[in-house]
């Protein structure tokens, strides 16, 4: 069979079913790394087509899993949101396709040059975008990840391995069918490209193949996430949380302050770039709070707040914030809000507090949020914005796979460039090290771009 | 005490001394980031000329530190490679003083703008690099390791904690109490921001701190960092082995042959960009092999060679290769040299044994040139050049802190940048989510560099 990749496996005929398809991975990835991006283009263009022609095969498969997990909401008391989550219509088929071809037509990510640098005459370094190689996805419901992250993966040359819920078996067995059939059409791409694990025993033994696996994603409930990157050495794409805060300075225009805290947590309060704790200085407390607890409260939120709060506010309206309050991701209609001193003190709670996601000062003094966004250490600071827009196509990032709070590699909405890495290109003619030991020649180092 | 940090100790009583020390870090960690150039450059400058002036202090505590190996020596039969490591002089520290103030030259690696979006009006994204935070430096003898790290952590923003090995405890004490000292001169910048842990227990607890410190840099053997990889969830910035290959093509000028394959492995076989093995088309295996095993045996190289290697090389002057050569890191006058029937046999060995390194093509085809570089996966890949030139200062990067060969963060040879990671900043007018979600705004996504 041309499509099948060098069998690795028979070199070790004790390795698992999980290590021979990490190791296949690992091979194809090789392979792809060196598709041209008309390929890689084509190849998604060609998935996209298969998605929607295969759309009652994989509502079938769809209601096969949503029946089995409404059983399950009946008998044993499983939320309606996993369900949301899993169920798939005709609408949605659609927008997977639509998505991938989204991802298809975005600019290639691979071959970009970072860097260039004639080191001598005829001596010139070249920085230059590459895959990462092999993605491990890991994910609770969504069936919808698979093309999605299958589009990405493969758009900037990665091979990448599934690992999706029990309770979505049958829908991701269609959709990585789908993706393999197209490629198994396509005599440059390898089948191996995309592949699927099924067992949740698969997921202890994946997270411990560091030889093979270059990142994972997890995607799924905070624990889901947490687990995962406590139990492996593969570096993770995620995030444990995010307590993300608005401090509303005492130079803040209180209009735009009720407008950006509003929406921080009103907007979407189970998204991880919601407002969790609003810092208000002591000088515009008394204006701003009861307008803002009074806007909150029409928007069903419940207020815990700090004693100098609640003698602001309406009687009742705020109950008194713990101190486990201002650690809290409610991810829900809850705000904590503190009044603070001084800009120092904000600071120095968000230090103290944050998660190093997206923290926001409202304030008209200039120089007082330079400072702020100078010295908050987190993926985002924003200056009179909401929360929410960190995101990757809001960021114009074109696709999104995750929002990382880790400081290195990527760091806040990842899209495709999340995926890559870089090699150094040298090319020369016949350099070697003891000319310029020696004396004979001199290095230039001048930058190329 | 102006320059003492949030006392953080107080607030967890049982913290160890090494916990105290990693939190310490992490609170000055924030104000660095907030320095200017000009006060990071000015603190390095006056780091430098206190290593001048305090030379006899230095040198005094590495003569306590070199008797004491001396005695080791002796007694216990270890190298004298160790003592040339630990040993100083007023010519080296001078050398430190001259590295220190070649890093304050450096350009600012902070502040740099690496993308800016017009989101819509009045709301403009900028992706700006920003230091990474807190730095563990875990070496063993070479002192002049901490005037060098100090340098590059300071200069990018960075606190570093240092763990040196017990045998030259003194020259460590002496080196981070000039630059504690000088940061006691400087009101602006926090003492904490170069501290020192002392015995082999500190690391064990160091390198679970996950929460404090954000990079391992660990500089010693093998074993060394292989075991300081094993055992930490801190990304660490190092690498394992270098295993790096020349293939010699069917189409390659063989002088050019002869040069750079002289040069990857006699030039410093030490080193980890060193050749270990040499891979020759069979077209020209007969009129190049025996040239070059000459060129080898002259510079007094061990030559391994599989059976076509022998078949053409003088009797005895090549011994046979075991399987296990092709996977060995001889870091000594040692080279493995194998006969390949074509570029792809090439390729297809340097991905099964390669680390990752470095790997170089010579030939005159330059579309299989292109092939092997886009094929191969590793931090270096390189046309018609030594792998010798695998380094920060050759590559034009100013210093450099080591050379990784992992994927993620930074790769191949490392300088300022790989202390640094970014953040995004977002500047707005009040703009909310619920604008563009209504459909009251659009966004324009317009790249402004």
């Amino acid at each position: 069979m041309k499509h099948s990749a060098p069998s690795l496996a028979s070199e070790s005929p004790n390795a698992s079913r999980v290590t021979c398809t990490a190791r296949r991975a690992r091979a194809v990835a090789r392979q792809l790394a060196a598709l041209s991006d008309r390929q890689r283009r084509a190849a998604l263009l060609a998935a996209a087509d298969a998605l929607v022609e295969r759309q009652s095969e994989i509502l079938a498969a769809n209601e096969l899993d949503a029946s089995a997990v409404l059983h399950l909401v009946e008998g044993e008391r499983m939320t309606h949101a996993m369900f949301d989550r899993l169920k798939t219509s005709a609408r949605g088929v659609a927008e997977m396709a639509a998505r991938v071809r989204d991802v298809a037509n975005l600019p290639d990510p691979l071959g970009r040059t970072l860097a260039a640098t004639e080191l001598d005459n005829g001596l010139t370094l070249y920085k230059v975008s590459c895959p990462l190689g092999v993605i491990g996805m890991i994910f609770e419901s969504r069936p919808d990840v698979i093309p999605q992250v299958a589009a990405l993966a493969l758009k900037s040359g990665n091979a990448v391995i599934f690992k999706g819920g029990a309770e979505a078996a049958h829908t991701n067995e269609v959709l990585v069918a789908i993706w393999r059939d197209t490629l198994a059409r396509l005599p440059e791409i390898p089948l191996d490209a995309v592949s699927l694990l099924c067992t949740r025993e698969d997921v202890a033994e994946l997270l411990k193949l560091d030889e093979e696996i270059d990142l994972i994603i997890p995607r799924g409930s905070r624990e889901f996430v947490r687990y995962i990157a406590e139990n492996s050495r593969i570096p993770v794409l995620g995030h444990g949380e995010g307590i993300c805060h608005v401090y509303i300075d005492s130079a803040a225009d209180l209009d735009k302050g009720l407008a950006v805290a509003f929406d921080s947590k009103v907007q979407y309060p189970a998204a991880c770039n919601s407002m969790e704790t609003l810092l208000v200085h002591e000088r515009v407390a008394g204006a701003f709070l009861p307008q803002m607890i009074a806007r909150f409260k029409s928007a069903c939120v419940e207020v815990r707040g700090c004693p100098r709060t609640i003698t602001l506010a309406h009687a009742d309206s705020v109950v008194s914030a713990a101190e486990q309050d201002w650690a809290t991701e409610y991810a829900d209609l809850i705000v904590s809000i503190k009044v603070v001193a001084s800009a120092d003190e904000a600071i120095e709670h968000i230090q103290q507090h944050g998660s190093g996601h997206t923290e926001s000062i409202v304030t008209d003094d200039r120089n007082l949020a330079t400072r702020f966004m100078e010295s908050i250490d987190a993926a985002g600071v924003y200056h009179n914005v909401s929360t929410r827009f960190a995101d990757g196509f809001r960021y114009g990032l074109g696709a999104e796979l995750g929002i990382s709070t880790s400081r290195l590699h990527a760091r806040g909405p990842v899209g495709l460039e999340g995926l890559t890495t870089y090699k150094y290109q040298l090319f020369g003619d016949g350099h070697t090290v003891a000319m310029y030991s020696q004396g004979e020649r001199f290095f230039k180092h001048r930058s190329l771009i």
